[in-house]
């Protein structure tokens, strides 16, 4: 019988994280130039304006994205990667290549 | 207004498969040597037997997860991850490293 060491505390936070649906898309999004709400939701096929907007506060809550809203007429509300947010690049850029990688190949 | 290309479709598989509850954990507990049912669930904290035996046969399916089968005197089960689930590991110690470097920082 091995022993395994349980996985560490901060692993399965960041997990919960990524493993959460949409939220891999949604910092993808904005690590590649979306920011408004509209924009975000045309670069992410199938996803609804509820769960959009769900994820968004989360990710808010969590410290990776960051809303500012700039009181024009109209208000312009937009969203940008904290640092934190944006030090998740190099995850998304892995599974991006992973993707790539084995796109096409059979199961 | 800006015009963003939509997320393609092959990362949007992968963050599918990524985004989904328990799998990052599943995959990064076979990744450090868990291989048995027992070892996994005592790896992944918190994961009920239910999910982790539904997350195993997704995993199978999608051809990151082998199942092994000695038929022994008691049948020993095995898992591992294939050759494409193998090549999650860099997405996975990014993931990991992310989570270190944030770890205790105020969000």
């Amino acid at each position: 019988m091995t022993e395994e060491a349980p996985i560490c505390e901060h692993f399965q936070r960041a997990a919960e994280l990524i493993g959460k649906r949409w939220n891999p898309q949604v910092v993808r999004a904005l690590q590649t130039g979306s920011t408004r709400f509209g924009d975000l939701r045309a670069t992410i096929p199938h996803i609804s304006d509820g769960l959009l907007s769900e994820r968004l506060k989360e990710l808010e809550h969590e410290g990776i994205v960051s809303r500012e809203v700039t009181p024009s007429t109209p208000v312009l509300i937009e969203y940008h990667l904290t640092e934190r947010g944006r030090d998740l690049t190099k995850v998304m850029d892995e599974l991006g290549s992973w993707a790539e990688r084995w796109a096409g190949t059979p199961v």
